[in-house]
């Protein structure tokens, strides 16, 4: 078996663009995605497609991408390597429902390649409630759980972990939201284990609206107020800390040029920033932010 | 003529914030400063007062520092100097009006000294207006010119396209506002000079609550509706971009485990984000964005 080429991985995400766009259009009934086409300079393009103001879906965008050209200086620097060609593909999600009572969620498969032979695959998937329900919690964590361990028991120990340094707001000493997994230059040793890499991240990417549309089904109907408004647009605001802080992808595709609409499709329609909120005590909005930490053991949380 | 001490000048920064939010209170009519006083674990503290909910000023802080202690590793790595203590001492200010008609406006004066000798004075002050007015932009930057004439006239040129480079968002390739001013690791080679600087600084100081007064005064009295409005959050997304993305000071504030309440007062009090936002051609949008370039000369702007 011959290791699948870097422009057969791109057909293979597109594909996985268009089968999460229609399965999210079907969940929301109402929105749909508006494609824009664009091509990079130095090499390649991308199909971004953009969710405004669905039934469900406020905001939200599914990117594909497969980029090529010389690799940028700061990627050679960091791996101590000779200058040479590169290409990278991938699908990259941020959804922000209008509800607050539905999660935001965000979902990352990717593949990078030089042609000196070094390659990686990279990704993740994690969970922003604006409120922390433990059934929910629990649910993500454990279909997460079961779709890594069809590929490798180690794998969800490890990238869950990871998903907790990554997804960390060292300013404001919160997590992000409930995690999930996140995973960084994961290379096989041959032929079989490419591919089961490969087979992963497709299994990332087809759960990604399985356990999204269970949300959107089970949580829009939920009734909230403006009270619960307010506290989403908080929260919405530290997604928007994150993003533009800490998120490596974010600051490295801001850095070096790259389509500035597509890679803050990521920021929500709206935030608000108040002066040192404080929330209630015994509050859910308290019991939420008490909760975002690293190191919770969410497959058994609350129980 | 001994040099003033770095206590003298802490002091000397900590009436210039009263005078500040003195003058500002006088103008809005409505609001008050609220004040928080911290202190920092490694060595001194300040006095945060913010502004919510004014008559003109919607949100916005007027912070002092001043704080001691182990200089940070990537302060001494960038300078290439061996370990020593600092001081450093400052007022920084952020307003947001409620108009979309008032400009957004930041000042900050600082005074950073190390226990080896080295020293030097830095700050700016720059304008954000939603929309671009000639005559605005014009008394802004004469206003800025006259002050600094007074100490030096090669100030203004050299400070205003200092201004120009870093009061811009490269991924959106636009100055933040009609800039203003921006000066760093400004020193003299005597007492005499060192006073002058320092006397700069001042001027600045009292400059900032003289031309926002005005804008105050001139600005807040503009009908304006919901598309003002809508451009006006637009326009606030960018603004926390530039602090969350490019600007050094919050970088540096939240990677060395500064007062993130303190740091983040620069925040608007909302925000929105549209993808790819298209500005009507022959708009007052379109004429804005337009004009949000590097070496515009705002002094004629507009004749």
């Amino acid at each position: 078996m011959a290791r699948k080429t870097k422009e057969e991985i791109a057909t293979i995400y597109q594909q996985m663009q268009d089968y999460i766009c229609t399965e999210l259009e079907k969940f929301d009934g109402q929105g749909k995605f508006k494609e824009d086409r664009w091509e990079r300079s130095e090499g390649g393009g991308g199909r971004t497609r953009i969710f405004q103001n669905g039934a469900i879906i406020e905001k939200g965008g599914v990117a594909f991408s497969a980029v090529h050209g010389p690799t940028p200086e700061k990627i050679l620097k960091k791996l101590g390597l000779e200058k040479a060609n590169f290409f990278a593909t991938g699908v990259s999600i941020v959804l922000h429902p209008k509800s607050p009572m539905v999660p935001i969620i965000h979902m990352n498969i990717r593949y990078f390649e030089m042609e000196n032979g070094v390659y990686w695959f990279g990704g993740g998937i994690d969970l922003t409630p604006h409120y922390i329900v433990p059934e929910d919690a629990r649910y993500f964590h454990h279909r997460v759980k079961e779709t890594c361990d069809e590929f490798d028991t180690a794998y969800y120990p490890k990238f869950k972990a990871w998903a907790d340094e990554y997804f960390y707001l060292k300013h404001r000493k919160e997590t992000r939201g409930v995690g999930g997994i996140f995973y960084d230059r994961l290379t096989g040793k041959d032929e079989v284990e490419f591919e089961n890499i490969l087979q992963f991240s497709l299994a990332i990417g087809r759960l990604f609206p399985e356990v999204y549309g269970h949300f959107m089904k089970k949580n829009s109907k939920i009734p909230y107020g403006s009270k619960e408004k307010a506290w989403q647009n908080l929260r919405r605001g530290r997604y928007v800390e994150f993003n533009l802080v800490w998120d490596a992808g974010t600051k490295f595709g801001l850095d070096t040029n790259g389509r500035t609409e597509s890679i803050l499709m990521s920021m929500p329609p709206q935030a608000e920033w108040t002066y040192m909120y404080q929330e209630e005590p015994g509050s859910e909005e308290e019991f939420t932010l008490r909760n975002l930490k690293k190191n919770v053991d969410w497959l058994n949380f609350g129980l």
